[in-house]
């Protein structure tokens, strides 16, 4: 079975990191050796450049730096990460990849998709992700979620809701437009439940035992 | 009288730092208000790039990576320095601009104009320098040139003679593709000669008194 590149999407506190880890435990289960990794970041150079985009002022990047920092780092990532281990026969799963940039600052900023598209033929070309799940979710509730965890990695937590609605509405017309790719999994729920719908698209997609 | 955009390129050890030093002494004869800036760099986000760009192991990035670092500090740069001096009336001189990017990534990493132009396009628009002064160096004379001087931001410099021939081509192919905006001022020579070319390049360009 060829290795597979399976990409997590969705806003603030969607529930990625646990939805990830469930996973990691049925692919383990169903002896898929997998690399689990994350954007911005998930190599030493793209790293660096995390450092810079999640912490500091919300406003202390323009929305075009922001998209060409973010395909910057994801250039890195795809070469010293996720190539190497797709070409190793290793599944990925990756906590955000092209699709947050879409929506965080093509939607959530006002790019549009043209520069986005643009940047990711540039950084990336014609590679794909095999399956995306986007994990959809009420901001309010979401950002409740975000705000009893963790450090100073907030800055985009830290944007005003209506930024949120925006991306909530890049993510849905990203799962719109890609029906192939892209399931659009409801996280306002159990994450039992979210759970479930996560492997069930995982194994009708890449023909696994369910 | 407008307020003009300004913009040095060559290779290592050109002698851009002097040049520009005796063009600015030149501009305050003339009572011509003017900042003096630098890429990679010039404002305090863009610096943040910088350090990243110009430090560290040679093989540190890949060439669209380092195109796109570049263009996301040229972004910061033109928000929060180039574009408001210019808008004040401010003349600004700087330090390289997109035209090392074309060179140094286009030509010497050799991922070709196309990408750079599109990157272009995104990050700066249709706004171009009013004037650019591309000096031209043999690259072993520069290279030796730029061995005698300062610390560690030296990762270009550390590339190997092919990258840098590639460079001056790309350079001298940037000029010949735009006769109107670019002129190649022969830096093979002493300093007070190549002064007297770009002074007569800037008097004639914007109707100054030679």
């Amino acid at each position: 079975m060829s290795a597979r590149f399976i990409t997590f999407e969705g806003g603030e506190g969607s529930g990625k990191s646990t939805q990830i880890a469930l996973l990691s435990a049925r692919l383990k289960q169903a002896s898929i050796d997998h690399l689990l990794t994350r954007e911005p970041g998930g190599a030493p150079a793209a790293d660096l450049i995390r450092a810079l985009l999640v912490t500091g002022d919300t406003g202390r990047w323009d929305g075009v730096s922001e998209a060409l920092l973010h395909f910057a780092a994801r250039r890195e990532h795809l070469l010293h990460a996720v190539w190497p281990a797709l070409a190793a026969g290793r599944w990925v799963v990756c906590d955000r990849f092209a699709d947050s940039t879409m929506a965080y600052q093509g939607h959530g900023h006002g790019l549009g998709r043209a520069p986005i598209e643009q940047l990711y033929r540039i950084a990336v070309g014609d590679f794909r992700p095999d399956l995306t799940l986007i994990l959809d979710i009420d901001p309010a509730v979401g950002l409740r979620r975000a705000a009893g965890r963790h450090g100073d990695e907030d800055r985009y937590e830290r944007m005003d809701m209506a930024f949120h609605v925006r991306l909530r509405e890049g993510f849905r017309a990203i799962a719109q437009a890609e029906p192939a790719r892209c399931r659009l999994i409801d996280a306002n729920r159990p994450r039992e439940a979210v759970a479930a719908d996560i492997w069930r698209a995982v194994a009708g997609a890449f023909s696994l035992p369910a």
